[in-house]
């Protein structure tokens, strides 16, 4: 089995990534701090390149695979921004991208996988099924699979996150960050570890989508069914192999926030701060906002807006949910 | 007559401000650079205190009053963001500030600017009622008028964006910002003929709002019939007083845009660039898109994104209207 990544995987990252990647802002808002009773920081990877953090991961990847093993093209298996991600990362690389995508891909998010020149493949429905399909795929036509999270060099990738977040921010009690497969948590956790030690890192998990957290709490890799959080990052029945054991040994503490909190925290972020998050990149605003991360009063928190990818029909829902 | 602020004047302000406004970021993306054909470079006024830049000019008045002059309070008349900026100024220097608002107000706007412990006058439907009924009101009460933008102390906290745009980004070849009463124009360009002398300085009206325009054609401030445009920042009737002398001195062309390319510009800096952006503050970018600015290939372009205050239901008609 692979092996975590260490803190100087995610600065031979940083390197890398620099002339390719957003330099997100920090953003900082009063009514936000208001709320949360708390100093808060948004990281604003919904700013980053194709909408999320996921080109950190992705292009770090492709690079570290060298050219020759990503010369024949390269796969992934993904329902969103992971998709993306690959597709511009191949796109700058100048290599093949073919994405294994549900069936049921919403058309905003093929469009934009699509303008990235990626091939999509429909796969089934599941994410086994995409998993399954995109293995096929990679031993046939002799591509190299980049997986969402499961591996060192993405988890170093997304590590880059955290790590620009803690040289440009000081001293900040708190990290707070979504849980999906867990790689950007993950890499934040190891890059947070390293450069700030005492810092407490929260992840945050839809209450539907808790897998992570029911595996902190029996110390096992545990399977759920399919969430149907609104959270689409999220929906991830188990932690990672490789993911797990990091969150285990770094993570202080998994908070699960409702739906609900969720909405209201894209509404306040639109609404209030004119950034466009998406539901999985708002869980940890809707923590703040609820009041679900214990002990923040009076407290430097730095929270990862990890992507702003929404099909507009369900913003306008939102919007008119009120 | 007042006269038009100097460059010292915008420095001042500059300083005045720094522990009062966001340094809001500059934003980059290479959709909207491909498409506009040009290395494009966003002034996120709408990630401003208050949503919008009028926090600047507002502050500035009420420093400059002193404090005996605002020592009763402040009263302002506007349907948008100055109310807010004043309503926020008045709140950090701790004096009552009365706005007058049209009796067509929608709510989330009122809403907002009694959130920062402004009194809400309705007075009428056109900006002249407000501005008589805050002028009896001023007199009546000793209450310092706080004009939207025909004012040296206005006009040099406006200023202010251009400084720090211009001070952050080298070598613009262009500067964008929208025009309304041209408060913000008018301070950006004078900021902008002191620290890049041959910037070409291009100001956007919308088509139905194009009263600056024509007075730049005529040479005489020109008055028009209320304008319906979406850009509802843009309402003003006539150029100021203060700002024309200054707009006609320094600007090399105004530009028009339509109110379905206003609508595009919005969705695009939601949908792709993650930015809530309202109307008024879309229409640089809108004219970048529609090609309507020209001989900006491959320039450097600031442009000015003003504010961010939509009302949710405008904004769901918009996500809708595809």
């Amino acid at each position: 089995m692979e092996t975590a990544p260490r803190f100087t995987d995610i600065v031979e990252a940083a390197t890398r990534l620099s002339p390719v990647v957003h330099r997100t802002p920090v953003v900082r808002a009063r009514s936000l701090d208001a709320q949360a009773g708390a100093a808060v920081f948004l990281k604003c990877e919904n700013l980053q390149r194709a909408g999320a953090f996921k080109i950190r991961g992705a292009y770090n990847k492709l690079a570290t695979l060298g050219a020759e093993a990503r010369a024949q093209g390269v796969i992934a298996y993904s329902s969103g921004n992971h998709a993306q991600g690959v597709a511009l990362a191949a796109q700058i690389f100048g290599v093949p991208a073919t994405i294994c995508v549900p069936e049921t891909i919403i058309p905003s998010k093929r469009a934009a996988t699509e303008a990235y020149g990626a091939r999509i493949v429909l796969a089934g429905t599941t994410s086994e099924h995409r998993e399954q399909r995109a293995r096929e795929l990679a031993a046939e036509h002799g591509l190299a699979l980049v997986p969402p999270y499961d591996d060192p060099a993405i988890i170093a990738g997304q590590g880059t996150v955290a790590m620009e977040l803690l040289t440009e921010i000081a001293d900040l009690d708190v990290l707070v960050a979504p849980i999906g497969g867990g790689g950007l948590m993950a890499g934040c956790a190891i890059a947070a570890r390293a450069l700030a030690p005492r810092i407490r890192l929260v992840g945050i998990e839809a209450e539907d989508a808790n897998d992570t957290y029911l595996s902190m709490q029996s110390g096992v890799r545990t399977r759920i069914p399919p969430p149907h959080t609104i959270a689409d990052g999220m929906r991830a029945i188990e932690p990672g192999e490789l993911t797990f054991p990091i969150l285990r040994e770094h993570l202080d503490s998994i908070v699960l926030v409702r739906d609900s909190e969720i909405v209201a925290a894209v509404r306040f972020l639109l609404e209030r701060l004119k950034l466009l998050v998406e539901p999985t990149g708002a869980v940890g605003v809707a923590a703040l906002l609820a009041g679900r991360i214990p002990d923040v009063e009076g407290k430097r928190v730095g929270v990862v807006l990890s992507g702003g990818n929404v099909d507009p029909a369900l913003l306008a829902q939102i919007l008119l949910s009120a």
